[in-house]
């Protein structure tokens, strides 16, 4: 399904609805770039901390163009089942206004970020026109106290200091107070430009029996009482939050994602990561180790294809490349193969990001990401291959799965395993994180407690 | 005209023809960012210098997407005359490849510059997929030397220090010895990617005898003797010089156009220059009086509609505003009505521009810009009025001109002129711009010695 700011009012009740029932999610992100320069790309050689202060710069210097989400929901189907994918490709683009006041972001792109994307037909009038708008929860607070102050016309009046202005300000004021005394309805005030129109609203805020509305590019002056006033301060609050509401936009899906508690998989996704977190939810902590701790409260359980891919002897050995694109097909014709049915199936509301089938388009890399996961859990040459060729595999998703909880890829020096949220042990054991985790048989009890701020979804290995 | 990658060849060989023989020039640009944070905007208190550092911080900060110049042309017509404009629309993009190796640029951009230009019915589409390349003099050699090198196989092979790497480099070696002491003609090393063919091409040029070149992910080895070398190096050379000069793009347009020494017109233009001279010509000097006197090398003569307007206060006190978008239409009026015929026509070939009329593409706004600069002339409110009262305003253009030459709009105190380039006199007083400048009427002798570096394409007032 392919979300802009024309449908986002529908998507969002849909994704509201599939989130809750879903198993897990995928996610992917189309960016505007990676890295600035040599020095900050990654290098093998990096520290832990040095690897963080890199995503950290990369994702705080480029933007988020689209972000695929793609939830997956088990469907029991006579003997077997399947999972039932709903991808959702969102376009987003950062909030430009709150109500009609700016709002400017800054953001970076590489020239051949962009020609990348070109050469996968994106869509860049889409993005810019129809993208979703964004902002912060933080940033929409920021703006909301400073808006509501000018509200209430409590804050400090700045006039500049030139002849012209001091004018104008002297022949409003004098207006103002000969109207106030007047028996007039209203004193419209003609104003040359938005500072202009700026002065008279501040210099009216100051008498308590009057009020303003902008009126044809003009300001109107009239007469109210305190409940009048009061009242017209409340409707504008109101109309405040509902234009903050708006220009919130997607991050209500982000919220929806992290309040679901649901594991999330992608395909290499430290950057995913940190952008879903810096763009759609709060500023990145100064430090990988507060990071680490943060996004347990942000996305419980992460999952990396890219990290099952390349710490698993047996996938590695077989499929030689840990590249989605390389062999997210060849999965799929095994498992066509194999088991004579698909394993995974997308939604009829959903089949036309499957059937379109454009790589990096993040809707659809979503989708190939969490199809490519459950597929290859069927594939981990450790307990599953094994369980697999014994014709018992029902329990093997769930014994191999433990290895992959909240390890992100990231090569560092010779270990490959980014460690974070947690439920983490300290010693490689991760058998701690499944016991956190909220990987495990539906219908089964739990074999040990579970968090129970974590829902209890459960995925078909 | 509307100028893209596909018709940027046929472009270039009419602006070069335009440009020679056309009186001035008009320029408009269409960028992705002004300011990043309120401290780096304007302000009417800062210092020159201070002014300088914000502005060229803008050009390093923000990219170019359009860049519009119109190219007017005085057609004497039975009595009169008209002046015929060109308007040439140019979409860029930054390089993205020399070759087919790439080349970033990392640009920055704001989310309300972009929604603006949306308004405004940019095709960001046409700017990504079909945006003219273009990349400065200096970059071009910089890569040129860093291909050039490799190209003769004389830089030192970095390899990096892990078993896999060991391992393929002894067996290449192997191979390749092998290979050279054998009767074979040709030899293929199987590699996995990019980089493993980089390491066969490197250890290839190692030997005297053997050149490479890349087959279908592949590369072959085959022998070669050293005449036969040094052709391939110089094919590849020539190569290499046409996917630069690819490369270069609408560069060229920047550098026809500084070589014509023609006036060239902007409206509020201070950005626009910088930006051309930054993105199309080189580097922007660290001071700003370094890049006052190097301006004089690159566009010997430019001129501010904005700064005719506001600092002429006949036309000031009639107009009321030097906004663009709405002092252009008025005098377009005035001067029909006044003159009974246009003073300004679009040639036929280029006629679409000023039917289509859409403010802010940059090749309309070019084209604006100099239709604006004509009627303003014909408007000063100081000698052309009184002039044209009299029935004789022959002289007048070159009388009032004067005044406006190398002042370019920029609010610092009660000042409103950046005075850049040469013939700058030190009180206030221009007339030796003049003097130096290309701006006379035709047919008649310079008042005094023009410089032999500047053409003398004539402006009728």
């Amino acid at each position: 399904m392919d979300v802009t700011r024309e449908n986002f009012a529908e998507a969002l009740r849909e994704f509201r609805e599939a989130v809750a029932e879903c198993d897990f999610a995928a996610m992917d992100m189309e960016m505007t770039g990676l890295y600035e320069s040599k020095e900050q790309q990654p290098h093998r050689l990096d520290s832990a901390d040095e690897r963080y202060a890199k995503l950290k710069r990369s994702v705080e210097t480029y933007g988020v163009m689209q972000v695929g989400i793609s939830l997956f929901t088990w469907r029991e189907d006579g003997d077997g089942g399947f999972y039932e994918a709903r991808p959702f490709n969102f376009n987003v683009f950062p909030a430009t206004t709150v109500g009609r006041a700016p709002v400017e972001t800054h953001v970076g792109f590489k020239n051949t970020a962009l020609e990348f994307l070109a050469r996968n037909s994106f869509d860049f009038n889409k993005w810019v026109y129809s993208g979703i708008p964004f902002l912060r929860a933080e940033d929409a607070d920021r703006i909301r106290a400073e808006r509501a102050a000018l509200l209430g016309g409590h804050q400090a009046m700045v006039v500049a200091d030139d002849g012209a202005t001091r004018m104008f300000v002297r022949d409003i004021e004098r207006a103002l107070r000969a109207f106030a005394a007047s028996g007039e309805r209203t004193l419209r005030c003609e104003t040359a430009n938005a500072y202009q129109r700026k002065i008279v609203h501040d210099m009216a805020a100051r008498h308590d029996t009057l009020a303003t509305r902008g009126i044809d590019g003009d300001v109107e002056v009239f007469r109210a009482t305190r409940k009048e006033m009061a009242k017209l301060a409340a409707k504008r609050l109101r109309l405040l939050d509902t234009s903050i509401a708006e220009a919130r936009g997607f991050c209500a899906v982000i919220d929806l994602l992290s309040a679901a508690r649901k594991p999330v998989v992608g395909h290499n996704m430290p950057l995913d990561v940190l952008h879903a977190y810096a763009k759609f939810h709060c500023a990145l902590p100064p430090t990988r180790v507060a990071f680490e701790q943060a996004v347990a409260g942000f996305l419980p359980v992460l999952i990396d294809t890219k990290y099952i891919i390349e710490s698993t002897p047996a996938i590695k050995a077989r499929y030689k490349t840990s590249s989605l694109e390389d062999i997210a097909p060849v999965l799929e014709l095994e498992a066509a193969r194999d088991l004579g049915c698909p394993l995974v199936r997308c939604h009829p509301q959903f089949a036309q990001t499957a059937a379109h089938a454009v790589m990096h388009e993040a809707g659809y890399d979503a989708y190939i990401t969490g199809a490519t996961f459950i597929r290859l859990l069927k594939l981990d040459g450790g307990i599953d291959l094994a369980a697999r060729a014994a014709n018992s595999s029902e329990h093997g998703g769930e014994l191999v799965l433990y290895r992959y909880i909240n390890r992100l890829y990231m090569l560092l020096g010779d270990d490959m395993a980014w460690r974070v949220g947690g439920g983490r042990s300290s010693n490689g054991d991760s058998r701690a994180a499944l016991d956190a985790s909220p990987v495990k048989e539906k219908g089964e009890a739990p074999t040990s407690a579970t968090d129970d701020d974590v829902d209890s979804g459960a995925l078909h290995g």
